[in-house]
């Protein structure tokens, strides 16, 4: 590909470009993207105008871009997000309908916490995740899990610190965070009370292919003060179902 | 940015190569993608290898690649797409839980039918239609009334036609698909049966941003036999309820 003067292909500066969206900025000018993305003023001025001929950035009124419809539809015709999404909504839905709170469904993604789906209650309890947000695998019960049974170089590596307090109570001591892991794979179900906002409990339990390899989380976050044990059961029963939904999908 | 010796920017030919992705492709050599995508294999080969670099591609064992979950994360943050999705969701969920088929949600993109969200019961009927896939727009009920309320411009370019037949009952004379569309703005309502498929009914109605302009359409997919008061009622509550929610988030 062609290379920029400065090495980087250009590839690498419309991927750039594309990061500077985000829920709390979905309009920028091609000045604010040039700035954020670190890219000279016509640079970023030229590649604008042509992410926008391409459909992948839409332009409104006041010369302002978007994300463009056009890219959400190439991001997911095809994608494996989407195929495991799809097999999980329905039991998701009825997570959800028995729990009603938050259910979320999440992968492990350059060493974080990629949240794939959410489905929430209008009157549930607080919960900060977001749809294509993130958060550190030792902070949400989602991540726990993924933690738990990820790659062991992942782990090792991660625990050798330091590791963050998304709130006060999330585990940041490499020994004690050690026996939550070991005791995730023990019992196939983590319940983190706190570990990210003080008022909420996550629990969460792994999704496997069916060849036994953990490829997502399923969780839900309740109020602090709610009983564990129906969520518990009602995830455990879900995870086998979108086991069983995936895999007679095919890879 | 640096074009290709065609002319084509570079921004041109990645979408070409997100392009040969779809649900019926989701794994592909860099040569099959070279040959969907007419580009020299040389330069399909280093394409992949530079979009793997970036993420937006991930390969697999067998050096096949597949679209990248970074592709959608980018994809997703942020969009118009993602949010009124988020908002229609608990709606569309009501209106599953009382129909049990198929519920939709379809925006214009392109002069077509571009179906956004997708929720079907494990046993409702059949439906061809696929989130992130297409329809034409004179051939589903989702499409029809987005025809009905879109620009007047594209409404007489399509009437001009030709219109292709998706099944024997689409219509397809203009003077008959010209009381269809006025019907629509009429009732605010469309009941297409067999247009698609010959063993459904599609019911569509449109969703208004607040100023009242239709940014969307909700639809279900019924078998023939089945009665469509109940789904019409339920879908023009849902609309309103939509409408509240995603006027309630801003522009």
């Amino acid at each position: 590909m062609a290379n920029s003067p400065f090495g980087e292909t250009v590839t690498e500066r419309i991927v750039r470009v594309l990061e500077t969206f985000d829920t709390d900025r979905t309009f920028q000018t091609a000045a604010e993207i040039g700035r954020r993305a670190r890219l000279p003023s016509t640079t970023a001025h030229r590649m604008v105008a042509d992410l926008v001929e391409c459909g992948l950035l839409e332009r409104d009124e006041d010369q302002r871009v978007r994300l463009g419809i056009r890219l959400w539809e190439l991001a997911l015709r095809g994608s494996r997000a989407l195929r495991l999404r799809q097999a999980a909504l329905p039991f998701m839905e009825h997570v959800q309908a028995r729990i009603r709170e938050h259910t979320q469904l999440a992968v492990l993604e350059d060493d974080e916490t990629l949240f794939l789906e959410r489905l929430s209650h209008p009157r549930a309890g607080a919960n900060i995740t977001r749809i294509a947000g993130r958060l550190p695998l030792h902070a949400s019960s989602s991540g726990l899990v993924l933690l738990a049974y990820g790659p062991e170089e992942l782990r090792e590596r991660l625990l050798a610190g330091p590791l963050e307090a998304v709130s006060a109570e999330t585990v940041t001591d490499p020994a004690q965070l050690r026996r939550v892991l070991a005791g995730i794979r023990r019992d196939g179900v983590v319940v983190a009370p706190g570990s990210v906002e003080a008022v909420s409990t996550g629990i969460a339990v792994p999704i496997r292919e069916q060849h036994g390899r953990v490829i997502a989380a399923l969780s839900v976050v309740l109020p602090r003060t709610a009983p564990t044990r129906p969520a518990i059961e009602e995830l455990r029963a879900a995870a086998a179902g979108i086991t069983d939904a995936f895999g007679a999908e095919g890879p």
